[in-house]
């Protein structure tokens, strides 16, 4: 249920909507938008009757949410969630692009990257700390020392810096280090891990789970949006497919889709997606014509080298032609 | 196995090489290229001792083939293949759409919705006569006075007509009266109607199945080569998919995908792929990014009468739109 | 829509309800049940009004059928379909078994295999003389040899025949020639092959598509149904699945569903499904245990050499093994 | 790489094993079997030479593993592991039985349903004092309360108690309360919480993830056993089907497929993968002819008010009918 205020509701009768919310034992959440306030009421185990406030003095109307998710759902918001950065804002039109190598490897690795992807045009730099990985014996993170070149690749570079958090204690240091904190695939149903993530006080990008719906990714972002943080930003990286001509089946339609049902901004990562590197150019640019808010893009300067991932990722010349390929894709609308 | 011929081998030594096939009770296939002939062995039941060949003279190679498909692969054919139709190529840089309603309805229907599209910059008229329904109780199509309409569509428009063949019936009828000939999703693997398809002497539009992986689908195209029929053009059309967001998942890595393992051109149908009006033109504009050789798109001028999939249905103004769009993407290989 | 009639309902009472449904454009498909009659209205576009039938004279029900399907469904008939063969019939409690090699390749290798089954117990005998191949350069079958051969075998041993029609030349053929004529996954929907198996007075085994829904299946059935043939039997084959542990991934639950929303018998071929003769006799012993009306099973004397599918055959012994184990899963159920 | 020792190797020559392993920076895990003990070579980032150990004495063979998983695999561990409780064992033939409530939902409740499935014959009450929710707003169980119930249920009515465990607070709590912890499908890739587990001394059972194949979920299992916890219980619950007929789609042969590459005892949930009541006793049935080592079954007395999933949760007369019914499906091998 969503009780929207007249536009001139003083803030007394809101905090009456409030109140009155509160005493019915649900969970009540202002959203102020441009003209108006709309008050959400959480928690609610059913339907709750419109009566109980339309003759409340203020309110304008008693809208019951037909989805699943509130929080994150057109209905309750309807202009474009903005995510705002330091000197960076990502959605409604704007269009950022996070490059850098699937693992931190070293110093040296990372910031021969991050000045070559900065000089090519990203805005962000990417880079895993930690990495969740199917097999125990596998490569599994620089940790703490890999968040630390994270941050002198900031420093020395100017970038913004995403990258994972797989647990409790890496989401407390990435939190610190991370401009933006970025929850895995596999976690996308890890709910204790999302609903830390709404008290972090950092935008999260939240992956969409290897065969999870868009209800359900929707439903993982509205834990950490319940719990306070409202600064989340989708990525669409492919859903399990058939075949074995890519690695993931990349989704475009969920970018047309996710905006008609959410506020959310929305990126997509078409190097996990594809999995090898031939592919991954055509759809970084299938993305941004199907209308992303921007791309996550594995870039590596010498993938045979590298401890994950190698085959998807793009040589910096490569990424530098993207680059400017992309800007013909979006003559008007680039960051 | 492939045998590829001297520079100068001359139509002698390429017959013997043919005889010597033929003798073996393999089926000899030449292959004319721009700068030398090569002849495929088909129908070999098992591996091929390229020494029976090597010591032959015009002969510089013998190439065993690993993939299960041999004529529509890029291994036995290096140039991409142009569907040639009259005033108007397909594939190699070219860029072609065909649009037009699901069903052809009524000549007048038929009529209104091709000048439309012919105006917006559409080179064909889709539209079925024939429609392959879920259930037997829904509309069928007009059969062959659908087709008279289509051939009318032409002559008053000068559009092209691709429309759907269903059975060997339909087949003979629709290859008199149309430009490309097309052969449904669900006839993907109708193996006799493959191999008919072979014989009608005009280019053939495959679409992938529900749910085939890429090697199925070439494999379906190359039961089509192997009768005769080198025009085959594939369309991807998206597979099932999750949730409801969309009706398929159209899978736009199959498009770099296929130019790598074949010389066939690749369309792109998101108007069955999306199931919804308004995903339709993030979609189109994605495969037009991807690299697809071509565009079909359904275009209904009343939808919510059309008698069947008017949901998915572009309104006139909408496709103009979305060709304009669609120039900016292409600025330069515009058909 | 359904017209239910009184149990006391003259035939002339029967020939005006269906006089008045045609009248109305429908079409009238009466469906004599073990008490009473009904009468179900095919071919409306949309709902039919029940008041125009209600006063009708030994008219007691007009029932809206809210399924896409109507003939297969239970609301359309209560009791189970049975296929009655020459001395056999199957659904209802009863079981049965069709064992054989996947292609008949010779009479020696039939009958070989036919003797082996007949004496473990199997009623029907399978061989494919027709095989739908992923290449056209598969071995592709023996045609209408083969279908000699099999009427050699059911001379011989008695055992009843099942055998594949791909096409509507092989239909003709094989309806001649078998007693049970199989329509398999890939031709699950081509929709000509199925209204034609509607005409040829003999049962149909009808395979699951290779990634279809229940409601698709049925709605195939529909169509064989809708052209006159009530004899149908749904045979469960798996669906395409993920990683690389077993060919297809059956879905029992289909059976117990099929149940419930049709009237039609279900028998499973857990050969397809399982791709690896280790994995055939688990999955068999979980389909009886799940209600299968029977099994569809590869057997073959020499399955190294088989022309298809070896690896899933089971030696006869494992056969006649797997026969015994199930006769203490279905201790009363044998038919 | 595994080494095998001699039946008749001294504890001296297995420690020189060892330390050779150690040495090369890799970490050698000894797994004592029946007649002799071999090595596991755990950690190394490649393939490692068998003659650096063939002629140590005491050593018989050095077999490479070419699986991903090491300790979970057949080739490491040839005798089935069996998981033992307090006067319970699991697997290697026997069979059990876990029911109960999707959720404890109040101490009458659990102890209800406990009485009538002890009486029945199950041997583990299952029952969710944590509950992973789609949606943030769901009842998200009992948390420590509900633990605590449970083990009231054990002090009166004998059962053993499965629960499951969702994060590392309630993976503590959990481990203390209950015989056998679960982890649920949605944390099958939740590689901390499998590591924590590796470590809590009690038996894990461990859903296969929502859309996971066999080798993820084995490696799952392998992280779980790499950490020192050898008491690792598979629990197949279907994965993500197509249509609507089921929940998910029930894989049973991932039991022979699992029994074939790994060591570890399988079960399978009926009930998750079911979703609805009418499919449960048929999946049920279908597992134990399978050959599963046990099932996991929702029961409630008064499903329609149940908290979570009361559609798929049998009452108790149903399960009791179950119960009898299977042991005619497992004569010989009731635990």
């Amino acid at each position: 249920m969503l009780i929207v205020m007249d536009k001139d509701a003083s803030p007394a009768q809101i905090a009456q909507v409030v109140a009155k919310i509160t005493s019915l034992g649900f969970l009540a959440q202002p959203i102020p938008g441009g003209s108006r306030t709309a008050i959400g009421i959480l928690r609610n185990p059913g339907p709750v009757d419109p009566a109980l406030f339309l003759d409340m003095p203020g309110v304008t109307q008693a809208i019951a949410v037909s989805k699943p998710y509130k929080l994150v759902s057109r209905e309750m918001k309807r202009e474009d969630t903005i995510i705002r950065l330091p000197g960076l804002e990502i959605g409604k039109g704007r269009f950022v692009v996070m490059a850098g190598p699937c693992a931190v490897e070293s110093e040296l690795q990372a910031l021969t990257i991050a000045r070559a992807v900065k000089a090519a045009g990203a805005q962000l730099f990417r880079g895993g700390a930690y990495k969740p990985r199917t097999s125990p014996y596998s490569y599994q993170g620089m940790g703490k020392n890999g968040l630390k070149i994270l941050a002198k690749v900031r420093e020395e570079t100017g970038l913004l810096i995403v990258t994972e958090a797989v647990d409790h204690d890496s989401l407390k240091l990435v939190a610190e280090y991370a401009d933006i904190v970025q929850i895995g695939a596999r976690s996308m149903q890890n709910f204790t891990l999302l609903r830390r993530a709404g008290h972090i006080g950092k935008p999260v990008l939240l992956k969409r789970g290897m065969y999870a719906t868009l209800e359900e990714w929707l439903m993982s972002a509205e834990y950490i949006m319940s719990e306070g943080n409202p600064q989340v930003l989708l990525c669409e990286r492919g859903i399990r497919g058939i075949g074995d001509h890519a690695r993931n089946l990349l989704d475009l339609a969920s970018i047309p889709a996710v905006r008609r049902e959410s506020h959310l901004p929305i990126v997509v990562d078409p190097s996990h997606a594809a999995g090898r590197r031939d592919l991954v150019v055509p759809l970084a640019r299938a993305a941004v014509a199907a209308g992303a808010d921007g791309l996550l893009i594995e870039v590596h300067h010498d993938p045979e080298k590298a401890l994950s991932d190698g085959a998807q990722s793009l040589y910096p010349q490569q990424f530098a032609d993207l680059m400017a390929d992309l800007q013909t894709l979006r003559p008007g609308g680039w960051c």
